[in-house]
């Protein structure tokens, strides 16, 4: 048995999916899928594969493994699947499948679905089940699952090894959870820490109090904030009576983490997260054009405002040329703000309380950085078009294009935010369209005010 | 004690040390630094400072906590507050740190700082440190610590749980790992499965080998991707002869995974995912203006494309307002293609294996989405300008533009990547280089064909 990770294997596998669906022989598929590959490389191969031929390859993995690859899918691709099963069949292929997860995949559902999926489930699977989908996918709730193991703190050591034994622990399982006789959440216990203290010790004697727990309806960026900083592996949820109802661990708050950058990320581009990178034309089209479409509507604004300058424009035709330049600069410069912004936003380093000195630091590099290209670009200009008094016209607006991006990069996430507006998703569109309008502005009304 | 974690808390320690400076008494900045805070929130609340203050606030850190804190904190600032120290200094506050974060520390600081601290440390922990500053930062081996507990598998449960009794166990071991005689990687064990075993049962009988151990040289991006896939909490690492050297927990996979997302984010900006977010002005006006120089030269190129059309705008000025607006829809398709892509790159999703498929799904994607603008933005210029002839002029360039964009978004990051250059980085100037020259060119050169 091989013991140890190999990086190439990985295209290898891809290419005898393609020779086999190429050749029409699908014998090495059925042997790659049944024997070969884990339920982990089997969703991921699923994942790389167009949509048409991945419902093809899914009918070659067992059934006994399908629910086990379903929940290492991506959302869409996982509904899509699901979308075509009987709700007998959905209980059939889940139920091995984590309660949190499967909880996740009924929020996905239609209603009708989900509801006849719940009738058919075993009634303790089903409690467990609606117990979760009390909590909004989005927040603790929506994250952790029940399978927590409660001690108290005036037993021995002895007396938890004795009571340990008699459960199925889950692999994952590396904390136990310490509570009082109504179930109120008191502190931690490290299984390392059990393993190695006597046995007649008290557990209050050597539990930790310092992680703390989450309520349920925290959101699940605030939860990923606490897992990253205090580098959690699991962390207890507790209702607003502070009840232990749970555990998050940090496979799910990476799938959070991962999540939320894909969403800036892309978002950036007007693209969903959860979207099938493997759809075909037709739907990728559709996702896309409503972003192409914005984008229009705003270069129409600035083409707009050009207009008004039109007769300036006939008369010095390197206004035409130059205009596009001091737009950009200004775009640059805002954007490079406003990524700083939303990031530092994100990690929850940027806040009102320190927005003012933010402000003030942007209008610093607004003027060191719009004198230094007004100084670069005036040069240039008197180089190419021989005009002096063009050159300061193009400095100036340079200089006041900057310093207006940079400003509006630091404030417009705070408003977006304020708005309840997503600022990874429409903060780059606005400031374009700002930084465009702008730029021309300054440069086609300073040249029209003194060049005509 | 408190024992629900609170979500405006944090802000309120800001506003106390904002106050605090402001007032001068500084009584309330000791009181919670040394007893209210935890060093996890001291690190943030250090992140979230600009840097002139940071300096300041450091000094009322306890000595004992200094090196907790610095574990927690971002690159560039740990080196900045490391580099006021004496090399002596350093031993004293790093002593309590862990081994692969304190190789990662000396790496980054200049070599005659780095040998003296090796020098200084007891014998020990140098060669444990020597032996982590063999691989580079970013591969497994620079992610690895060496605190592995490693068994045999032919031993039982109860010679195991003997042996753990008498080590000092890190609070966040979960995995035993099982090697032959020769110290090669063979499986692992999970401490749940050590509590709910019987006594006398081998461990042979009990051990898991789904877990594949790590090379020693694997990039760290891969190793990322393999816990993100098997949802791993903690993995082995070997050398080349296979032998078990280390072990890579989570929490530094965490901050590999949060470090790449910042780097396509922030990357996309021309800005480093390692600077200060609250350096000063001169400092950030430094750090981004090279991308504004980069992003200059690329609009004076687009510029000089426009004005060899310049007789033309003289004569048609309606070409100068809508040459931006062909350009830009360029752009925003063309940086859709390339976002998809690059993050495909990054999950392992899209490779060579599927590149030919990808250009054609895109093309598509062009096709549909081109066609869909052209008439659109063919509709608004008659509209606007009453001249079918312009309209049909600009609707074909939108649809060749957007074509080109696309298929320039598709191959731009494999070709980059076959240059060793970081498509995060340059693709998205490169390509907005390419869809402004395309731009101007199709819609101007067609116009000067067609119109005059």
């Amino acid at each position: 048995m091989q013991t140890v990770f190999d990086e190439t294997e990985f295209d290898k596998y891809k290419s005898i999916v393609q020779q086999a669906l190429d050749s029409g022989n699908f014998v090495p598929i059925d042997r790659l899928f049944n024997e070969e590959l884990s339920v982990v490389d089997l969703a991921h191969l699923l994942e790389s594969t167009p949509s048409k031929v991945r419902m093809f390859l899914w009918s070659f993995i067992d059934e006994i493994h399908q629910g086990d690859v379903l929940s290492y899918l991506n959302d869409e691709i996982r509904q899509a699947l699901l979308g075509k099963m009987s709700a007998e069949e959905i209980v059939e292929t889940t139920q091995d499948i984590e309660s949190d997860d499967l909880a996740d995949m009924l929020q996905q559902m239609p209603p009708e679905v989900s509801n006849r999926v719940l009738q058919l489930m075993p009634s303790d699977d089903r409690s467990e089940v609606e117990g979760l989908l009390v909590y909004p996918e989005d927040t603790a709730g929506g994250l952790m699952n029940t399978d927590v193991v409660a001690i108290r703190a005036d037993v021995t050591v002895e007396t938890v090894l004795r009571y340990l034994r008699k459960l199925e622990l889950p692999d994952s399982l590396d904390m136990l959870w310490v509570t009082d006789r109504d179930s109120h959440y008191k502190g931690s216990l490290a299984l390392p820490r059990l393993l190695t203290t006597a046995a007649d010790v008290t557990i209050a004697d050597i539990m930790s109090t310092t992680i703390k727990a989450i309520d349920a309806y925290a959101d699940e960026e605030h939860v990923a904030q606490i897992f990253e900083r205090q580098d959690l592996i699991s962390a207890p949820v507790v209702n607003g009576e502070g009840i232990l109802i749970g555990r998050i661990t940090i496979d799910d708050v990476v799938d959070v983490i991962i999540e939320n950058a894909d969403h800036s990320i892309l978002g950036m581009a007007g693209l969903d997260e959860e979207d099938d990178v493997f759809a075909p034309a037709i739907k990728s089209s559709q996702d896309r054009a409503v972003w192409l479409g914005i984008n229009m509507a705003t270069a129409f604004i600035a083409a707009a405002v050009m207009s008004r300058f039109e007769a300036s424009i006939a008369e010095i035709v390197a206004l035409a040329v130059l205009s596009p330049v001091v737009a950009s600069m200004g775009g640059i410069a805002g954007s490079q703000t406003l990524t700083l912004i939303i990031r530092g936003m994100a990690t929850g380093h940027v806040t009102r309380s320190n927005l003012s000195w933010m402000i003030l630091r942007e209008l610093g590099v607004g003027l060191i950085n719009g004198s230094l290209w007004a100084i670069v670009i005036g040069s240039i200009t008197v180089i190419w078009y021989h005009s002096f008094s063009l050159a300061l016209v193009i400095a100036a607006a340079i200089l006041v294009n900057i310093c207006l991006a940079v400003l509006s990069g630091t404030l417009l996430p705070f408003i977006l935010k304020s708005a309840k507006i997503d600022p990874a998703l429409s903060g780059s569109v606005i400031l374009t369209t700002l930084t465009d309008v702008f730029g021309f502005l300054t440069f086609l009304g300073l040249a029209t005010a003194f060049l005509l």
